[in-house]
């Protein structure tokens, strides 16, 4: 058995397709994101502005994030030294949690090491909690969640992307004694397009099923005080478990779930993957509670982020590029092929010290490569010139097509 | 569909089986660890001894550790702002995937979000690079490798812990052609014992398998340089994947593996959870390589480490405990049932401020629960005078059993 000719053929098949992956080195200077540096693989360094991060507010260089941070670190040391029932329980976690569970409105809230683990953990778990569970999945669901949603085991249903009827069609097909979860995400990362929470809602009680929604791209960026879109729709309440990121909007790391008192002492009981993980460190808690602290009160601060989204797309569609506009924070640029995708990215990094990564299959379905940009509250006029004049210029030296102006 | 009843009918049966869980509040004092606080139920607060944790050397209060994060989050700021593949790769993962590459001797390496599920995404992502693979497994493996292997949907065999006569049974079985890969331990956590790593090394050689260790509980604390048991005894070469941790002796928080630069190269290419996951913060990146160069340097502090753990035994076997000693760090007591376990821990918090946790089931088998003992270069003579006073009174109100002195 030659393993590495294997493996060789394995990344050969990524070569083939146009999605092999090189790792773009940066490094942020605290207080001049979105401005960082990136160390070029012949190891000179360049200037650049990235534009495709998911620090969507900045949060990662707010000073009430790093000093809570430093605090936490003074006073308690780095890790935690254990999983959460060994030893790795300490009041910047439970502080955290209990910030995140008011953040939400819910009786509680349970901190994973990420959002990812969160998904796949809880997801997993529901079935052995509900014997008999059916879930039914929105068909872009985030890979944790469908990773989650197949370790589970238990039978599944996928409906059409945001597509309430083909749910109805599917929960009016299914046993009514059975128990059922119907999970989605609140904004979808590579389209930026919400879900329909409120029809979702109804479908799910009508027909007696658990709601479990993602926010990991909605949290700290939409509702009154950073709850997300089922803060700002004033649908949490309907929503069985919560999903969100402290990696995100909150410029940290981690994920977590909130729920009810009973959901949330359920799946921390019985999660592999939350119970035979180290906790995440308290300088890590501490930080994230008070980035989501901060951000309940800075309501000015997500109508910025918002108006610079809104700023980028229109001047994007003002030179005729094709944009994916839902009316998010998310303004992605369908170029629809892994090769051209890739080189534009690559020519705005090297030539215009413009960082933004060329999204590939397996993250979207082929032939919908794209480049995603991200704009958000630190990026400055100047910046934006800077990209708007860079793509123009691109888009016509690779002959790409244009939008009407009045598409 | 009551999802309430049955969400408590989960919760009821770890009660009536005496093993559920409540979380410990602690708050460690940077400097003063393993002494610590704990924020009782009512809300006072107790100072304790922390005789469980997995902080196994004290690093996670090491000046060197404390000044690369506290620079690091002055430098750079908290979060990475993405996943590796989209602006997430920064000069401090790069410098610590390095330290780990030369720690174990290997090509290259790759930090994943945790231990957990760096043993979950490779494990399960392998069957993809090695169509069908055949997974022989140590049947006291970690739940993360367990799920990993289930994850991975391919054919598994599990041989009895460390009984390489019946691996060797199972190899012989087998097609030769297929492509094999055994996954096992350096050191299994519960008992302490070791894995016969070289007899393993040779087997999967005669068989032409790729071998998987996790050392998770043994990196930063065997080897010339803190490289693992494999390190120690010169067997680093001859494992294909090697697992670790940056929670436990490093103090940290993360997980990897260290491999060859293809298997790293497919790896990172292919695994649903490491692609899709923001990665770690630079400045835990940074406390992580920094404890990992200054274990490379201070054997000293590993050999106080293990002188620690023998003067523990020596003493809980002049008082007559049971004890399970294959001469490792750690120093677990048999109880073999959970009430008791239970029971004994909490006096031992409640009573004499020693802290250390009940290990029931599912983290041991039922009927083997524990207390497990990890001492530590900074637990004085005096902490361990209290707990072994505190233990000896124990033993005789519950009337536990005592093992003859010749034992």
């Amino acid at each position: 058995m030659d393993y590495d000719a294997q493996l060789d053929a394995a990344i050969g098949r990524l070569h083939d397709e146009g999605r092999y992956r090189t790792f773009i080195d940066i490094e942020r200077r605290n207080g001049q994101f979105p401005h960082a540096n990136w160390t070029r693989p012949d190891g000179a360094e360049q200037p650049i502005t990235v534009w495709c991060g998911n620090d969507y507010l900045g949060m990662g260089q707010h000073p009430v994030v790093l000093s809570a941070m430093h605090e936490a670190l003074d006073a308690t040391g780095a890790g935690s030294g254990g999983t959460r029932n060994i030893s790795g329980t300490t009041v910047y976690h439970r502080r955290l949690e209990a910030e995140l569970a008011d953040l939400h409105g819910k009786e509680d809230a349970l901190v994973f090491t990420s959002a990812y683990i969160a998904n796949d953990a809880t997801l997993s778990t529901l079935p052995r909690l509900f014997p008999g569970l059916i879930i039914i999945s929105d068909e872009l669901n985030h890979a944790s969640m469908i990773e989650g949603i197949k370790h589970g085991r238990c039978e599944k249903h996928i409906f059409r992307h945001n597509d309430v009827a083909h749910l109805r069609e599917i929960l009016e097909g299914l046993d009514p004694a059975a128990p059922k979860l119907v999970a989605f995400e609140s904004v979808y990362s590579m389209d930026g397009d919400f879900g329909p929470i409120e029809q979702i809602c109804d479908l799910a009680e009508k027909f007696g099923a658990l709601t479990y929604i993602d926010e990991v791209h909605a949290v700290g960026l939409y509702g009154q005080r950073g709850g997300g879109v089922s803060e700002r729709d004033g649908l949490a309440h309907r929503i069985d478990i919560i999903n969100g990121t402290l990696g995100k909007a909150y410029g940290v790391m981690g994920g977590y779930i909130a729920a009810s008192e009973r959901m949330v002492d359920a799946i921390r009981s019985y999660a592999p993957g939350f119970i035979f993980t180290t906790s995440i460190p308290p300088a890590i808690a501490a930080g994230a509670a008070a980035s989501i602290r901060h951000l309940k009160g800075d309501d000015a601060l997500r109508r910025r982020h918002q108006e610079q989204a809104r700023v980028l797309k229109l001047r994007l569609k003002g030179i005729g590029l094709p944009l994916i506009d839902h009316g998010s924070h998310i303004v992605p640029v369908p170029v629809g092929d892994p090769v051209k995708c890739k080189m534009i990215s690559d020519r705005l990094l090297r030539d215009n010290g413009i960082y933004v990564q060329p999204i590939n299959f397996p993250t979207v379905p082929r032939g919908t490569e794209r480049l995603r940009f991200t704009p958000s509250p630190v990026h400055t006029p100047q910046d934006m010139d800077r990209l708007v004049k860079a793509l123009d210029a691109l888009w016509s030296q690779c002959a790409l097509a244009r939008q009407s102006l009045s598409a």
